[in-house]
């Protein structure tokens, strides 16, 4: 039966979505920002518009553009403008230095840059780092007549003169007038073809240039509206940075479902809940610490009514989760990697969990889940064997995923690909896990996080969903601290709520003994005002561990023989029990 | 960036859906089917060991498998099981007679066939009118133990001995026990081999097989899970058969979602009344027949809570739209064709319509609508120029299609093949519409089914639409008949309400001229108990067209001079205006 032919290999991409939002939702509410506000019919034809006017410059099919951006309008119509001229979207983290952002443009080759008025200097100081053989990309502006914090940002900002050089610069309104609303959109050859490049936020090493085509990104697209049962015409809050892996694939389906993007330029949570009650907001996403931020804000009211939020990005410990849904929040948690395009893993919700207690349900909805439907298989496999664990809830071993959404690969970085795509089908995320007996996963930690103490692999973020459930602390982090006797112990990094008095460290190492078994109890405890974060909301633990190690290595207090194992590190202190159990004390 | 590696290109297909399914909906009930329940853990692994009972008898990747059964628990596993032994699924519908069944299983060639045992004689018929040179499939019985009018059955069914001849027949339960409940389903080697062959129903021409691949029917499920914002565990009832089209593939949708499938053996009125109550049914399928029989079924109450009930097959004549919604059905409308394995236009609906007075409701949603997420493009075009025609909601031309779901092509029919799957990248309907300006599609005919009347082609569809309005007629469809003045006039088949008085043939005309124009008025009215249908529930107009030609052509009654245009057939009687207003009577 070989029938295929041209007619029925339809190419798979999201871009068809916003055609498609022309003419369904047309005069729908599309975006609102502050005082502006678009239709889809609108937006369609911006976006077109500008696709035409990128093409003016020169700009050809494969080539890189680059955006610096927060949450504002023309950072959503860039996420179709630009894979509409054909070329590939490299959407930039607005927190990152000059020095690297000077790094990813020269390494991604980019052609032409998006940039924020308040970010106009750094982009400038980041073209200065380039060689002088290399020339950097065309400079546009993105102006924002109706940033309503202007004055604030004006008179907090280092930068004097965050404005556009009219003489200067081109603005993206200005380019935009250049170009034909009616232009017709170039479609990919194949549905392989890249489409976007994502760097990945570097919580573990140097960043990397994940590749996704069109077709991955359509799949992890409409596999999330399903996971999520996204109705159709939702109020979609911007609180998930777009530069973080396209808004998790949302970019493409709040238009595949007709919804309103509500944008907002910074995130803070007092402005976010007066967004939700003037906009009738009815889904938003976030990493956990925005839960945090949502739940610990002082003059936060309970929700009219219940909000959808989906977060991801970290194992969000289970007292956020509580705090966040008896707000009236609705939370839905998932799994996935800038290398998977959005999430791949789900916590689907099982009715018989409903009648279940507080605490017992945050702790289930703390766990990743299974895969989605767009996910061929997931599993956790035992690094040194390749064999999969026991679906005890117990055995560690490291999270593989097989899916429609997976990178093409690590942009110029053969060696990288290869390391985590390997020639079994696999992808190796890196990340660190157990598989339950009922199928559902749960992350540990990043295997970079995995603290290795006395033998055994600690999960960090269980000792830190401990700590979060002490009524003072605000955020947690848990890394290994070099210890001559142990290996490693916990170190444990904590911020404490505005209103609390400070627990000292006996109290809360205290507080953890009586909750955790005595190996995983943090040895130091380094209060901290704030945890250094990614700016997509992730804890830096690479930072904390260098503080950590700076700490020094405690001596070992008590005398015990090694019994060295050659063939296993992790295992050269095993005469420790390995019962959670045990009652081994060591100060 | 030549990226492309075994890991990231995970084949898109449905079937991984069901193995998901038993593990996030283990314990929930799949099929519920009179006093059989079962839930997706025992669907999963009835489905496996039935796949690998399928493949101990020398079944091979490649062959197909027929199965004629009504919606029974053993239909549903089997849209899973074939697949799963690698073998290709061909579901017949269960109103074909001997012959044409025996046709089928010989173009098929089928190693194999499942029949429910009261389709058990004719299918030995069928065998029987195979050549002796060509060996039929190896039947395998369904039993129905839980069939609960089999009395009635029985008591009237023409065929005295419906039951299995327990020495001769291997039954689906005998087999499925020597199959492994752990068996690992076989992939396919790649997404666009082919998954399921269905059979046309035969409305316009002799069946044709359209064959689907996995990675078609992936994206038509989950694209249809979306248009219909299909939420998780939905109550589904089987009131479409499955063998349309895999139940326009809600087969498989239904386990990605978790639902559960209500099965029943035959669509009868008030069973589906009380099975919705029993059951707290959430979703249904069916043609508009369907719809008409629940709004006219006499013993109907309305429904205690809404039901989602998604139409298609047949533009809906607005009338039956309105008193479906007005018992309580939230009705969705759609279109697509076996050759696009489920729907692939949807009239999606505008909120600023909820406001519009009931008919007029009734009349937007009557229209077929807008594409999909998953289907590209499609069109409406001028069959002779090629061109696209105005979308200005009167131009009639063929509606063609690009979408991710087109079939692959006929079974061994590359003539048959070619000639709708263009070398243009279309694939051409068969279906005449318009596009209106508001960029909606409606279907005005099958292009068989238009009627050319003094030049004019007209749309059966627009009058049966009127004719749907009057308060005594059932069901109603309009055909050509031959006339020696007009070409073809339409004469109008109906059927009436059981508790209608017969209105005169007179009074139905005059009914219709003061509601169409003159050029669409029937000329002739047919009065039927009821009118010819397929099994899906379309009246087949072939049938009506063949007893038009019996009523004999009528005499012209009115000199006129003919003004031929031979380069144009339809533009013969050009001399009749071609404004709906005209007033030329003819009787």
């Amino acid at each position: 039966m070989a029938l295929l032919s041209s007619t029925n290999t339809s190419l798979l991409t999201p871009l068809g979505f916003l055609e498609r939002a022309a003419i369904v939702y047309g005069d729908c509410t599309s975006i609102i920002y502050n005082k502006t506000t678009y239709t889809w019919k609108q937006t369609y034809h911006r976006s077109l518009q500008l696709a035409s006017a990128i093409r003016s410059l020169g700009i050809e099919c494969g080539h890189v553009i680059s955006v610096l951006s927060p949450n504002v309008p023309a950072m959503y119509e860039l996420q179709f403008a630009v894979p509409m001229s054909g070329a590939i979207l490299n959407n930039i983290n607005t927190r990152l230095d000059a020095r690297t952002i000077s790094v990813l443009l020269q390494h991604s080759e980019s052609k032409l840059i998006f940039v924020d008025f308040l970010s106009r200097s750094k982009v400038l100081e980041a073209f200065s780092l380039f060689p002088s053989n290399i020339k950097p990309p065309v400079l546009v502006i993105i102006n924002d007549d109706d940033c309503d914090d202007l004055a604030e940002i004006n008179g907090s900002n280092s930068n004097p003169s965050p404005a556009v050089d009219q003489d200067l610069d081109m603005t993206y309104e200005e380019l935009m007038k250049r170009g034909d609303p009616s232009f017709e959109w170039i479609p990919p050859k194949s549905e392989w073809d890249p489409m976007v490049l994502n760097y990945t936020s570097g919580t573990t090493s140097s960043p990397k240039g994940v590749v996704h085509s069109h077709r991955g990104l359509f799949t992890m697209t409409v596999d999330s509206i399903i996971y999520w049962s996204l109705p159709k015409r939702p109020v979609y809050l911007w609180t998930l940075p777009m530069f973080h892996a396209n808004g998790w694939s949302f970019t493409w389906g709040i238009a595949a479902v007709g919804g309103t993007n509500i944008c907002l330029r910074k995130f803070d949570a007092s402005t976010v809940f007066s967004l939700i009650h003037q906009h009738d907001v009815t889904h938003m996403c976030g990493a956990p610490v925005v839960l945090n931020m949502l739940a610990n804000e002082p003059g936060k009211q309970p929700l009219q009514r219940p909000v959808q939020i989906l977060t991801a990005g970290a194992p969000p410990p289970a007292p956020v989760l509580f705090r966040a849904e008896s707000l009236g929040f609705i939370v839905s948690h998932g799994y996935g990697l800038t290398e998977t395009a959005g999430l791949v893993v789900t916590c689907e919700w099982k009715p018989e969990w409903d009648g279940l207690s507080g605490d017992e349900r945050a702790r289930l909805k703390a766990r990743q889940g299974v895969r989605t439907i767009a996910t061929a298989k997931i599993d956790v496999m035992d690094v040194e064997s390749g064999l999969s664990v026991k679906r005890d809830g117990l055995s560690l071993g490291e999270v593989v995923i097989h899916c429609g959404s997976i990178m093409l690969g690590y942009f110029k970085d053969p060696v990288g690909t290869s390391k985590c795509l390997k020639e079994n089908g696999w992808f190796y995320s890196g990340d660190v896990g157990v598989i339950h007996p009922d199928g559902y996963l749960e992350i540990r930690d990043r295997s970079k996080d995995v603290i290795i103490s006395g033998g055994e692999n600690l999960s960090s973020v269980e000792v830190e969903s401990v700590l979060y459930s002490h009524p003072a602390i605000n955020e947690a982090a848990v890394v290994a601290r070099p210890d001559e006797l142990w290996g490693e112990t916990p170190c444990a990094f904590v911020s404490l709520k505005s209103d609390s008095e400070q627990p000292s460290e006996e109290e809360l190492i205290e507080f953890c003994r009586n909750r955790l078994p005595h190996y995983m109890v943090p040895k130091t405890v380094v209060y901290k005002e704030e945890l250094p974060k990614t700016s997509t909301g992730k804890i830096q633990k690479f930072v904390l561990r260098d503080l950590a190690k700076v700490l020094g290595v405690p001596r070992a207090r008590l005398s015990v023989t090694f019994t060295r194992r050659p063939h296993k590190n992790i295992q050269a202190f095993s005469f420790i029990q390995t019962k959670p159990n045990m009652n081994l004390s060591v100060v």
